[in-house]
């Protein structure tokens, strides 16, 4: 079945990233540059984001080569959303050193033609008032996934109340469930979030792995054990990548299906953490990915 | 099949212990009794302990009634082991108020006629030399667990070490796996580990679940989704209890084995925190415990 690509709005940006493992100046990265490297592997994605007159276009032809439509990616007169930043030894605290945000201070873009058809659209890290914006403009998604971030939950949650009422979806980490809702059960926690308007909630845990909440079922999926990890940025996006790639090239969001979504969640974010920038993500085929999930579903399955 | 019953050897403690839900006085504790109460529903078990003059004795007859054999624990002339802790808020820490170690301080007991002869031991979170010299007193035992604690990591590394050589698995929290080893990746650490002896090692993570290592395979358990943990105090040993309890009524340790003996552990564990001291797990029979199996099934299967 030929199905209208999935749609991602978030950050296309330069990251500067030093880890215990080395470091990278400038590679590419943005919440919306993860989702595209890790959804295009399982369904045509389309990217909307602004990046300024410095960013190196051509970091982006391996996605291109994939599939990923670009076209949604507007060049803005200015510089590109930069950010440094840097991990503690063991991963457990990350220090930002710059946030520059450039042309995506002013980010708010148009939806036109064919994208706005889009059947399954994901909303990155951006800001709430944003994020409506460009749902407004969609012409009735079949399924609208959202993300969010400590900062907007902080500064602009009325924007962000107004926007859950009218997606299907929530996704964020443990600590912004327990920061939107003040409550720490995040059993308890999805269902405050349940009662601002998702049906469903998805939160992600690092290297815990992620929880599913929909009304009446719960999912749990554990973090693949990995040999070493790289650079977590990226993570979270990739994790999204995962979910809403594998979705996308569903023809219904059964309970099933959204289990497996899960799976390929983690197994995507798995190969974001492995390397730096999406250069993993990049290398990887079919076979790996599928050797993945049958290593999840070895990890996890009992009698 | 009759079998020499599963032994523990631990504390046999009172705590007073305040959480966000209230707050008990001396009410019984120990890794042996939550052990012991885990445990025995699932398996015959032995305790292994020592108490004061001042201990309450008839708080235990629960156990007793439900087949656990308390012969091993001997009264001693002084005070019982007295702990006193106060959870914060979110059960994101725990502040030690007292600690008291009364009789325990020269806990050293003689393993004598059948206890002996037990199939399964479990070493609980005591010195190492201690855990050694029981260990050196059985009739060859089949399984060998033990616990440790980061008190004992860095005061007795040695001792500790020296044990290691000669026990089957080593059950810690992910954070005493990192001090042990200084690996942060859990995989790693578990590799170090097996190097020490053991050739398996369980790392528990609290809510967010628990880990088997064995040499060629793994296997990861997620956290039961509650809603409402009342007292966290005796988790980790309600999951060995759980752990060995499933362990001790089978016929062999294959890897099916283990993993459905991690879910058991896992359950167990979570009925010890939804209530202070051993209440929850005097409560429940053989129905509720299936059911949360099959629970914690359905949160982990994908197709």
């Amino acid at each position: 079945m030929k199905r209208n690509p999935l749609m991602v709005v978030g950050s296309v940006a330069l990251d500067s990233v030093k880890t215990q493992h080395g470091a990278v100046e400038r590679a590419v990265g943005g919440s919306a540059v993860f989702f595209a490297a890790a959804s295009c592997k399982l369904s045509p994605v389309a990217t909307i984001g602004v990046v300024g007159e410095d960013y190196p276009m051509e970091k982006l032809q391996g996605l291109k080569n994939q599939g990923v439509d670009l076209t949604g990616i507007e060049q803005a007169k200015g510089k590109s959303f930069f950010w440094a930043g840097e991990y503690s030894e063991n991963f457990t605290s990350r220090k930002t050193l710059i946030t520059d945000l450039g042309v995506f201070e002013h980010f708010n873009p148009s939806i036109g033609g064919h994208l706005a058809k889009s059947r399954c659209l994901f909303l990155g890290n951006i800001h709430p008032a944003v994020q409506s914006n460009v749902l407004e403009q969609m012409d009735s998604p079949e399924l609208v996934v959202c993300d969010t971030m400590n900062y907007w939950i902080d500064q602009n949650k009325k924007e962000l109340l107004d926007l859950l009422r009218r997606v299907d979806i929530l996704m964020i980490n443990d600590s912004e469930a327990r920061q939107l809702t003040g409550e720490s059960n995040l059993l308890q926690a999805s269902k405050v979030i349940q009662g601002f308007g998702p049906r469903s909630v998805v939160i992600k845990k690092g290297e815990h792995g992620a929880l599913f909440f929909a009304t009446d079922w719960c999912f749990s999926v554990p973090g693949l054990l990995l040999e070493k990890v790289v650079d977590p940025t990226g993570a979270g996006d990739s994790f999204a990548g995962g979910f809403m790639g594998y979705l996308s090239a569903q023809n219904a969001f059964t309970p099933d299906v959204f289990r497996t979504a899960m799976v390929y969640g983690t197994v995507m974010g798995s190969f974001a953490v492995e390397s730096f920038s999406i250069d993993m993500l990049e290398m990887i085929n079919e076979e790996n990915i599928l050797k993945r999930v049958s290593e999840l579903k070895k990890l996890t399955a009992f009698d």
